[in-house]
């Protein structure tokens, strides 16, 4: 195991009927400005149950945060946090508006040389301060409601900074409120989530068994109720929906990777699909995670076997036999998950791989992976083998 | 899965060399008191670590805490504390070293009414300020380094108290420390980690799948690791510390247990062993616990069944010889970790169970399990089963 530093303070509120828990969560002196995304909140009865909690507060709102949050966007919440003296955000949607509040909260109150909290972004500059935060979960996906990391898009970059100030205070996951989800919002969380937990595991083995059997479970309890959510028969149901809802929360809280060697070099060839053709972020992990495996099978040999064993029950053939049927039954999990696995499932081709190998470029990933050995003409090489 | 709230802002320094975060971790204008047991850290180099990494801090010691810390020498650290103004406490040991900080901890600043810190056992009087805590575990075991759980010993009797506000701050877990530990403190430490994870999960199953997958990973972890650090091949081997020590602090952090009922039963019926006889902790449990699995078969039917399959690979013969089987796999276990799994075994016999029934009794502990619904009766009948 190597040595690690974890800590993860945010307190988790879960289950149903939990979102009234965040009026004893917020100060009551507190300035909140409640911040959301399109609406969806209005439709299924979280704004009203957040209301309802903050009666005895004093608070606003800011809203129209977009998937894959726009930098442009977030500033503009920068106005109603001056103008109304607000001292606490309550992020209430998925991944994308936590993320979002997140960066709003470390702008205003942001202090490097100059100023500009662009900054934090593409300088990298740190996080001295930041507006407390709490959230309401209503996507399982990203994690980000109990971790200090945010992904901010601006023009065709998708960029991440990290901070432990802005990790929530607290989080509300109320598997009730997932049932209003699209199918395609539910895909798309469990694959995100599934390949969260994959990007912390499949890399070398360091020993670290407690990590491996938290891992394998979560991806264990992925698999057996991810697809149960897309069908008619179980989609209601509330067990699947928390299994879903705290595996996903528990594959990107630091736990899991605390300790491990990590490779995030499919998030990253992703970004960059995400970014060039509009690709749902998740989508994009099931197009390059199959092919990450196979054009990586030698380097992570020992824990593909593993995964094929404990995760799969894989245990007929040779090494490359049950390998090769682990990654397999990875991408038929995917097609039940209603996800491509293919570049050409998303309309793109050979031609398009030179852009994306330029943008990987430009970002200055040229050297992904656990073992920071992923060239970008390896790169090339994963995003061939997924064509 | 059951509603819940769960926080653990306990931050964990886990390697070789991390006893240096201490000075980061502690005020430099604190006055800490460092309270420790009965000085094998200054055999085993710990004490050395610890003053080298407070050179630049105010502090004392008091030592002299007992295995099962009682009432009366934590109470005696209260001098020091008023005499030197102490407000930091930096306990260094095993579990009982960190039990008793907390209780020192809650005592100093204790305003109960009538202001006696007895109280806060005997009547459960609620803590509502106590001295900040950090930790150095040498014996990976209790999980009090990441809790805020305590037990504290008077006369016969095994009080415990729990508060928010005595878990540490910080806990450093540097495994190296435990190469210095006796066989039977590892293997003391290695059971009781086995039976709270059991006690988190060995209940009702409420389709908690992430809760059952984490624990089913410590369980495995321990099986596979505990007998190793017992073997002159394997007994310093770090890897293996290393994952004993990271599961024992994961199986009583309040993780495993958040959103599943618990059946604290095994706990409850080994402190009378301990108060009446004087039997280690841990030894106590191994005794207890396969009785408790016998008695309470039926009432955990599915989970034994479930456990046969996933720790022990158990899946030939019906469920009666599948059970019976997990069961008699799990004294073998024990049998292998060096501890006794019947009364007579610490010599003792039917003699002796009255007073233990007595005892239960006395304390109130006459509705015990993950139902209440183990009456003395119940437990009389365990301890027969444990002759």
């Amino acid at each position: 195991m190597l040595n690690f530093s974890f800590q993860n303070p945010t307190r988790i509120h879960f289950g149903e009927g939990k979102i009234a828990a965040i009026s004893q969560e917020i100060p009551l002196d507190a300035r909140v400005l409640l911040v959301y995304g399109g609406g969806s909140i209005k439709g299924n009865g979280v704004y009203q149950q957040v209301s309802d909690a903050l009666t005895e507060h004093t608070w606003f709102e800011f809203s129209g945060i977009e998937p894959n949050p726009t930098y442009d966007t977030l500033m503009k919440a920068q106005e109603i946090i001056k103008a109304e003296n607000i001292d606490y955000l309550l992020a209430v949607g998925g991944g994308s508006v936590v993320d979002g509040a997140k960066f709003i909260a470390a702008a205003a109150l942001y202090e490097g040389e100059g100023g500009d909290p662009w900054d934090i972004l593409v300088k990298q500059q740190a996080v001295t301060k930041a507006l407390p935060i709490g959230a309401v979960l209503t996507l399982p996906a990203t994690g980000s409601e109990s971790n200090g990391n945010s992904v901010v898009t601006r023009d065709e970059y998708k960029l991440p900074f990290s901070s432990p100030l802005v990790r929530p205070l607290f989080a509300v996951l109320d598997p009730i409120v997932t049932l209003s989800l699209s199918e395609r919002q539910i895909s798309n969380g469990v694959v995100d989530a599934f390949v969260h937990t994959i990007e912390q595991y499949l890399t070398y083995s360091v020993n670290g068994k407690v990590q491996d059997r938290f891992s394998e479970g979560l991806l264990q309890t992925l698999i057996e109720e991810g697809p149960k959510a897309l069908l008619s028969d179980t989609k209601d149901d509330l067990d699947v929906r928390s299994n879903i809802m705290w595996s996903a929360t528990m594959a990107l809280n630091g736990l899991i990777g605390a300790g491990v060697p990590q490779d995030w070099s499919t998030h990253m060839i992703g970004h960059e699909l995400t970014g060039a053709f509009g690709i749902d972020h998740a989508r994009t992990l099931s197009i390059v995670l199959p092919a990450v495996m196979k054009v990586r099978k030698e380097q992570k040999r020992e824990k593909l076997l593993q995964y094929a064993a404990r995760v799969w029950q894989v245990t007929d053939g040779d090494d490359n036999a049950r390998i090769d049927q682990a990654i397999r039954l990875t991408e038929e999990f995917f097609k039940k998950m209603q996800v491509p696995t293919r570049l050409s499932h998303v309309d793109l081709g050979s031609k398009d791989i030179d852009l994306l190998i330029e943008r990987l470029e430009q970002h200055g990933m040229t050297a992904l992976g656990e073992n920071d050995d992923i060239t970008l003409a390896i790169s090339r090489e994963i995003l061939t083998k997924a064509l």
